[in-house]
């Protein structure tokens, strides 16, 4: 008898089909035999209903406010917007409750105090500390389906605190850790992780069976199946995730610790169109130049993601300047744009440049550890594509570049095809492992 | 420095702007140096929309079932609805927080589990046992405005329970005794409590003051300005109501243990279009027949008001025969329809009437005690208008007559003004202590 955790996101909780097609789910593992805990997101679209009636009446208020918000009033307001927001989660799992009741199971919803998921008091973005969970096992060792709702837990004065966007994927691989479950299968509206992005590659395909190191790296790469932190926790308590449709009964895919029996050397091909290329022209190459640049940026809290500077080279004025270039998040670049100039004049640029026009395409695959030359393969790739790599950036497991989205398409086509992605279980390619050894 | 409790109701948290109105209220208060605590209901409409979602959810999955729903099922359903429920309070309550904070006041929203209520395990109609309220206390002793979700408590084994239907009223009294608050007010979209209907009747006065028996008759008999149970733990804990308008700042109506210093006989005069009568044509007049009719009724859940048997008499056939006469709320004549027959058929009854096209009438006065005749003047004031009563039933403090429907203008009309409630702080009317003594 195997304790399970089943985690339906927003779109399975979309609507009254769905709800009861999740919980037929619940009630057909129960019915084999295992205990079942289910972890509920809120309904698609509620959190920002929610969100937007704060906002609402916020703005509303605040044409009677006279004095400008302090940084205790803004915490006071993160503690009311998780109690506001832990509602939409509360809400599903009531709902997903009475669906399994009326299906004619046994189930009993819980939320943060009652699960007892003891956090930190980071409203809005809560770390969690513990998870006492007494009544849920209790509930499931009497034969009930215990359903969670996700995202929220109660910080150590009772306050209702919430993990952040997406946090119901790692509620429920906390969840998991804290009783001991056999598997975490989170359910979604796609039906595992694959090769490469489906859309733009007809011949993805899925991946069985992953490793947690190159799950995160897929996923921080734009592949969104799973919360990156989930994905984190999974790996330091070792649960297994199974990661599968909500619409059919097909196997998806399953993080482990265990390597790929496949022993592929790349095992999928990421790309990330959200980032923005900035460039520092002609800077002053001197120590603590690239210290301030970089120290600027944070303190208005960007994230910068990829940096290379080049070799520097004698100006006209005999100074010896260089080019520094990183890439952010186009999200974040208007925080940049508006203080840029300083931070160029700070540092003698003669001129910033922007491109928004650009992707990063990263190949991932733990067999990049014990296999030379998968770097250069990929650079061998892009040269005969005739596509430019603007900037390079790697990891053990992971080798990026970025190169003109235009090419998002064909570049992510060539890489798979080219690491023999493609088709049913494709073997190693076999010039990977005999390339030079280029790979960083 | 007093304590005082606000509570507003689902129209008063109806839109952002009445929020931000409530929030002032409850601002204002705060600087005027009071310690304030926040009750509020789920915003108008949000708990039907909550049922219904619970609704359809199980409408969907009950095509799935196989077998009836148990009691013990009934029970669980019970629990979830529950949950569900709660969060149209706990959303008001954050938005309340937020509206109050934006406007630059403090406060902190509480939960039931965080008020510590701690109610039976009733689901949906749960009963207050106590009410701990640290937390609450220790906010308001370190002057911030405590905004507490109304309607809902937890049972002891942490399990959240609702009040019923405006249980956010009993909640807001109750929160008031176990703080030992001075005052409860309690913001309504009217301006308090009138002497009868000002709709049906223009010269109807607002009362200033009222004792909690006269609220608690008035309120049973349709002026449902507040819920009864919330008058009735006032009175049991001597805390002074104060219902008022949330519109303006005018005074309402204080309900308090206190007579009122007018001295007037009748407060008010009440109207209930609910009820419908039934009638048992010739039912033999034999011990235990009465005992049936309405032991059967109450094993179907129906709560019967005036009951009235008049004198029997002999039938063509020898037996001893009369007629019984009961009014039920119309909502359950549906019920009533369904067993009536067999009834009729135990009881020997000759015939069953029904009656929807009636209105029953009140007067109400703690002045009733001590004056005599009162209700004789109400069966003058009626013959005077020649309208014929259909039954009688009184207390101590209340005359109620059933008549057509109708009359009810009329009625209430002539009653009201006979009795010298119209205008300003009239006068009590003294044909009213000279009457004869058949004021039972």
């Amino acid at each position: 008898m195997a304790l399970i955790v089943q985690k339906f996101g927003g779109t399975s909780m979309g609507s009254a089909d769905r709800i009861r097609n999740a919980a037929l789910r619940a009630i057909a593992a129960h019915a084999a035999g295992d205990r079942v805990v289910v972890i509920v997101s809120a309904m698609s679209g509620e959190t920002d209903r929610l969100l937007r009636l704060a906002r609402d009446i916020r703005a509303v208020a605040a044409e009677g406010r006279e004095t400008e918000l302090t940084v205790a009033a803004i915490a006071a307001a993160g503690r009311e917007l998780d109690a506001l927001a832990a509602t939409g989660e509360q809400v599903s799992a009531a709902l997903m409750a009475l669906a399994i009741q009326e299906l004619g199971g046994r189930a009993r919803s819980f939320v943060g105090h009652q699960l007892k998921m003891l956090t930190d008091s980071a409203f809005t973005k809560a770390r969690i500390k513990t998870i006492e969970g007494t009544r849920v096992l209790e509930a499931v060792m009497a034969g009930d389906i215990a359903v969670v709702a996700g995202f929220q837990g109660v910080d150590d004065k009772g306050d209702i605190t919430t993990l952040g966007r997406g946090g119901s994927d790692t509620s429920a691989v906390a969840v998991a850790a804290a009783l001991g479950a056999d598997v975490c299968e989170i359910f979604t509206d796609v039906d595992g992780v694959y090769t490469t992005d489906p859309n733009i590659c007809p011949s993805a395909r899925k991946i069985d069976k992953i490793s947690y190191e190159e799950m995160l790296e897929l996923a921080s790469l734009g592949a969104k199946v799973l919360q990156i932190r989930s994905v984190e926790l999974a790996m330091k308590y070792q649960v297994p995730i199974h990661v599968r449709t909500s619409f059919s009964n097909a196997e998806g895919t399953l993080v482990t610790n265990e390597a790929s029996l496949e022993e592929v050397v790349v095992t999928g091909v990421a790309y990330d169109k959200n980032e923005a290329r900035v460039m520092f022209v002609g800077v002053e190459d001197r120590p603590g130049i690239v210290a301030q640049i970089f120290g600027d940026l944070a303190s208005e809290n960007v994230s910068v993601d990829m940096i290379i500077q080049n070799a520097s080279k004698l100006s006209d004025n005999d100074t010896l300047r260089t080019d520094v270039t990183f890439t952010v998040a186009k999200s974040d670049l208007q925080k940049v744009r508006a203080v840029i100039d300083g931070i160029a004049k700070n540092v003698g640029a003669v001129e910033v440049r922007y491109d928004e026009d650009i992707v990063k395409v990263s190949i991932v695959g733990l067999g990049m550890r014990s296999h030379a030359g998968v770097a250069a393969k990929m650079f061998r790739i892009l040269a005969d594509h005739a596509v430019n790599i603007q900037a390079i950036s790697t990891s053990e497991i992971k080798v990026s570049c970025l190169v003109a989205a235009k090419y998002t398409e064909l570049v992510v086509r060539a890489l798979h095809d080219g690491f023999g992605l493609a088709g049913p279980a494709a073997d190693p390619a076999p010039e990977a492992a005999a390339a030079d050894a280029a790979n960083r």
